[in-house]
């Protein structure tokens, strides 16, 4: 409610006030926006968002505490891709929509359903003198970041979309991320590649702190993806990254960023609750720290939307009128670091219960224990720790009162959330396809 | 987008001509808000009014229709009820907090958590000269009418909630929806008693065409809930009896109206795509009335929202990137109408799939026959039509991708769509108790 006060101005002041406040607002209006910072919350639908309320709800107060999602929603976003692929998007053709302005087929990497390449907002930004740069917690190469940075008939070809952030000519200042794997290959160094082009590497969160302003930069801090939030040395690594890439990019012509809280998608996948909500709480202090930054640089536009949800999340399931984040809220490290764990070793239900930080019952644990009896017979460890994680995920859920209904994808139309210069624009219900055309024409 | 047009002129436009769109805002703004029509979707989360588009959506033209609901969407609402009942909310609070702007106790009839009863928005207009009505397809002292009329420490006390209409002291003008079963018992006849206080009576649709405008209205035409939109006599009864109640309430002091699509809630709870989907269209009929009924008459304000989203409805389910509304949108009766039908006869495969519009697996079939063998047994007949109805939901559910995760209700943030006079005021994110109090200052 607040936001619209300054655009209501000359609706509740008397006629001379409203003359000044309106010469106010056009000399305001008149400034170009100059930094637009893009973020992509992979597969966050409207669930996780509210989801995120009660998980971050302070128990000891009596209210519930508003997030920093609540102070800046503005609609909603419709995300079905090309009709070819019927109503349920993938995150290909999700971000293919968000950064070109068209919807096309699931799989595609910025082409069109005839597989011809398409404008991307951050090339657009390039051409026009600005800094660009790509923040997110997948590798560098995954749907989202590719479908911004390049083109490819299909997301599944990472070594050339890797290879074409080269190839077709470097068209950012910046890249934050995993991705070793695809990037120092036997056929081809990358990182070797972007050093000769003038690019400073890093390999680990701390020499961020001491990077040169002036050089491109160029971050791997996994081989694929990110650990989970819940793992890695720093719980906050995409607030953290963020901090450094505004820092990074801040010049007189501005810049195009994006950022995407990637695994927010992943932990849907997997209807893994516990990681969903820490990815998410990264993705709010990444926020917190942009309102700080937007009220100090009141000249950038910052615009968070999903490409989709993920999971069929629901808070509430089997009948019972109950969500209880308190279950998995003060787990210390992810489902996902716990099944290996319980994968690898032999373990008590009491060294359980203090990494879950609840105690299964005797059923639940001989459900595990016969899960790794199967073991010694047929299965590969990875896919005895995938059964696992599986399996707790599913005890985490029950007892919190957690709903999934897949492993893939689904149609809900998924919120949208801006704050700063130009925020308004995005307002109400909008299409994926609006926002690459609102921000085509706030470029 | 188009919505914020008008509050944008002064950014946009040269200063003089500001000045006079100014003027004009302001000399609009003076006039109050005459009418107030609220309406609940009951249950209606943002699944539903996603899933709404898709089954709307007109295969043959390569876009998708835009709807009625995409042409209002302002904002997300949250749900949650007073801490004591957790972060999911029932009817009756959930009307609570939309009603009197208090978040109380889960089933809770606009008392707070102490029972004190609250003032509601609808008594609020009465006192001040305006005249009031509610339209439902439940009865009419189900939670949420209920809580807009009365106050009680209970939903479940409905005889009691009813006689309150009268012994309360009547602040109705208008009461339409099903309940003869509680209006009409042996105890107590409230049917006659609303006559001999100058009430007109009507038990069928047909009736409201002859009905006199100087005399305040009661219409009941049902024993509980209206049937399903599917199987009424007039598929599009809410948009019928909206259309009726505008007429009858117009004045010149204004009405506030309480409508309530309240059967959406329902198909949750049954897990029901098909009567899910059809009670949204009788409700996107109303709005398209009301989107004419605004533009002659645009001191009228409409706002509407749900108390909460059930069933856990996700657009896609089980791994599968699909959601195939083409399976049920042709149906012509109920599923509840189908499982009642081959509960009472024998039936062929033949007959199911012209009644379904698509041919169950022999799998599915012999399931349904071996529920109807089950029934010699020990199960009644309601009960062997409730498994029946399950059983089909289930297959629906199946072919058309469409997941669920419980028969109750979840705690995502629901959507909120207005239009007509004030709209903006509903702007963005909003808590269920914002509705009342905003709603309290305009009146
Ligand atoms: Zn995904
Ligand atoms: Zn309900």
């Amino acid at each position: 409610m607040k936001k619209l006060l300054s655009l209501c101005l000359c609706t509740s002041l008397s006629l001379s006030f409203a003359l000044q406040a309106d010469e106010k607002l056009m000399t305001a209006s008149k400034k170009p926006i100059k930094n637009v910072i893009m973020i992509v919350g992979d597969g966050m639908g409207p669930a996780f968002t509210t989801a995120y309320r009660y998980y971050n709800d302070d128990p000891n107060t009596p209210e519930i505490e508003e997030t920093v999602f609540d102070r800046h929603l503005v609609g909603l976003n419709s995300t079905y891709p090309a009709p070819i692929s019927g109503y349920v998007t993938d995150s290909a053709a999700g971000a293919t929509a968000l950064a070109t302005g068209i919807k096309s087929y699931n799989g595609a990497i910025s082409v069109d359903v005839d597989k011809k390449p398409l404008k991307t907002v951050l090339q657009h930004a390039k051409t026009l003198g600005k800094k660009t740069g790509v923040v997110v917690t997948s590798q560098v190469n995954h749907a989202t970041p590719a479908s911004y940075i390049t083109h490819n008939e299909s997301r599944r070809n990472y070594d050339a979309i890797a290879d074409s952030y080269i190839d077709n000519g470097i068209n950012i200042d910046l890249l934050l991320g995993g991705g070793t794997k695809y990037f120092i290959r036997e056929d081809r160094n990358l990182v070797e590649e972007f050093k000769e082009k003038g690019f400073q590497y890093v390999d680990n969160y701390e020499q961020l702190t001491s990077i040169k302003k002036e050089e491109p930069l160029l971050g791997l801090f996994a081989p694929v993806g990110l650990p989970w939030s819940l793992d890695d040395s720093n719980k906050h690594r995409l607030s953290e990254m963020t901090k450094i890439a505004t820092e990074q990019l801040e010049n007189k012509n501005g810049y195009f960023m994006l950022i995407e809280a990637s695994q927010v998608d992943w932990a849907g996948h997997s209807n893994d609750i516990a990681s969903a909500m820490a990815e998410m709480d990264d993705l709010a202090k990444t926020l917190i720290y942009l309102e700080q930054y937007v009220e100090q640089n009141p000249d950038t536009l910052v615009v968070l939307t999903a490409d989709h949800s993920t999971g069929g999340l629901t808070l509430g399931s089997d009948g019972e009128y109950k969500w209880q984040p308190s279950v998995f809220k003060g787990m210390t490290q992810s489902i996902s670091a716990i099944a290996q764990f319980i994968a690898e070793k032999e373990f008590t239900a009491e060294q359980l219960a203090t990494m879950l930080t609840f105690a299964l019952t005797d059923e639940q644990l001989s459900q595990l224990h016969s899960i790794k009896q199967d073991e010694s017979e047929k299965i590969t460890k990875p896919q005895l720790t995938r059964q696992l994680y599986k399996k707790l995920n599913q005890f985490v859920s029950a007892k919190s009162f957690t709903g999934w209904t897949t492993g893939g994808h689904t149609g809900i139309d998924v919120p949208v959330f801006a704050f700063g210069k130009g925020f308004e624009k995005f307002q109400n219900k909008t299409d994926n396809t609006d926002i690459a055309k609102i921000i085509f024409t706030i470029l």
